[in-house]
């Protein structure tokens, strides 16, 4: 067994504490196979982490380890967390990063307490290195999961509060927030296609309208060029939640505005 | 067949593009090498992609795979094209990010309408996840080039306005442009050293001069620490185009020069 | 033979430098295995890149070749040196950024001149693809470290005054200062654990009092987060050094410190 393993943390690339981890692993197992996932989350940013795992996991193979090192708590009583959700492994500290999988479903989780795989020389401040990477040398090279310690219940699970878009209750709204901005400007939000369509039934996208900041964008466009260059636009996005833009700009520093920002998707009426 | 993979996009590293890119691939090709080129192109810089590419493309491998996801047309009808040049492959956006190989020479090239190998759900913003992706683990598996849709001929690219150095006709000076400004400040042109050498004939580099904003360097260096620290150069570079740069200094910074800014190499006279 | 790889250099990632090294790497050697140890460290920043490369070297597999290219001599007639340390091999230019390795004992130092291995056309400016990758290929693939060049004495390696800390003759206190501030704002120093706790005996951590900039830290914590949130705290971090941070903020921004800035550890009295 060689579990393909993916890294998210917020540990930015300006230090050498990814490429330390890197090392760990591949001094445990040298067959390892190590993809960086992501490690621009801003420091102690669990919520963003949790998104930005949920909507990649699904573009990874089966079996998967995602490590996650987030980790505010590190040095302090925290638990460490191993998931199984849909057929890969989640290693994380238990801090509500695993919340979207905890909320959605999962297979089993266990607390990882098997000292023998750490670091001889556990430091209080970087558990990335001296915890996380040698379990998860083991468990890609086909350790059982069930041997990092005891199963937890969902009911033992730290989790965050994320905000859930709503639906109006007339049936002719959702009402969500902006929950991250990614490199382009674009403002991802918590309105899910599925919502969507359930509320517009046959009605065309053209017809939509999304609220924000005093602004008004008339119809869902089916691409970022399908306006012309500088116009804002509203649009179903890869990670299919509704996501602002605007076209060759940057909607996020035009419209001055950051996570947290109301937004309504208005589908009739 | 294991065609080695390069990436070249403007995602940035702050958001999971890259690394769900790399999940696609690996999950359809698990023995895929990969390889970042860079992803730090700015957003929609299409020119900037093109010369990258270009000065990278023979410090790789034959049979290389690179993919250029620089897509400001992801969506709309604009078409991807695979492109065999030099013995590689180049996979990207029918935009113009393959103008420097269409015009020095290529073999062949293909619209890509292979919409088999694509991701069951192909979203409007993302095809180097749902497109890019899946196709390139086909052919780094080996999948002919051919397979992907129907030859296109040279008329049929995109190409963009690249600006080209420019002869003199008294035959004694270059007059080019600032193409790129890298991470030490150095100020990369469009003056290649072919183009010097023939004029330059056997006069020694310290008799050419070059002028920029008013300014004048004397003589061409052979190395950055050639002059004193602080001092500005000029220096055939290492993508064999002319470059300025400070010694322990960033001339981009201290010279307030951005790309687009004439630059006048006088060879004789 | 396979030996691992990494690359430490200043090149960052906005450009294409680091992706063409790998490129040569692998033209060399196809089943060479690459990892970036850092590429952030700031152009020209010796120190830096000499404190990291130390503090990350036993994280790494036995016979890992370590590639730095922090090299503003570029192109002058500054040697390149392979050291081997640890078990490990470290290839860099002569400059001092082996100084910890070369203070701390190795086993031995080679000048690399075997141009024979180096690319065809050397330029002035980038030995990190010219150089170091060709040479870094021979050698993860199997060749003799001796093969490189001749021998070099310890006498003949360029050594930077790198700052130590000191002990108070009082045998009360150890004076150091700040030699690196990482993403997280935290201040990395070079008071080492050891000379604290030869200082200490038994004496309880509490008891410990930092002094900086006028700011009084009492007692040293267990964990970042031991103190609230906001709560400026000092610990012996990851590498063993003494380091000042903010409980979920930024310790180098709230005070405005950076390197250089002279701490001292009150250990008794």
């Amino acid at each position: 067994m060689n579990r393909l393993i993916t890294l998210l943390t917020d540990f930015g690339l300006e230090d050498e504490y990814v490429g330390v981890m890197k090392g760990v692993i591949l001094s445990r197992f040298p067959a390892a196979r190590i993809i960086d996932l992501c490690h621009g989350v801003a420091p102690q940013d669990l919520r963003r982490a949790a998104y930005l795992l949920e909507s990649s996991r699904p573009y990874f193979p089966a079996a998967t380890l995602h490590v996650v090192v987030v980790d505010p708590g590190v040095g302090t009583g925290r638990r460490l967390v191993l998931m199984e959700a849909g057929g890969q492994l989640l290693l994380a500290p238990d801090n509500g990063v695993l919340t979207l999988p905890a909320r959605s479903g999962f297979t089993a989780a266990f607390e990882v307490s098997c000292r023998e795989l750490f670091l001889p020389n556990v430091s209080r401040t970087f558990h990335g290195r001296d915890i996380f990477a040698p379990v998860a040398a083991e468990l890609a090279k086909g350790m059982a999961p069930a041997a990092v310690g005891r199963r937890l219940s969902r009911e033992e699970l730290v989790l965050l509060p994320l905000a859930e878009a709503e639906i109006d209750p007339s049936g002719t709204a959702i009402t969500g927030e902006v929950v991250d901005i990614d490199r382009f400007g674009n403002l991802l939000t918590n309105i899910h296609l599925n919502a969507y369509q359930e509320l517009a039934g046959g009605l065309p996208p053209a017809t939509a309208i999304v609220l924000l900041r005093g602004r008004m964008i008339n119809g869902l466009s089916p691409a970022y060029g399908a306006v012309p260059p500088g116009t804002l636009l509203a649009i179903f996005g890869s990670r299919n939640y509704l996501e602002i833009a605007t076209n060759q700009g940057n909607a996020a520093r035009e419209l001055e505005i950051g996570r947290g920002e109301r937004i309504v998707l208005r589908v009739k009426g």
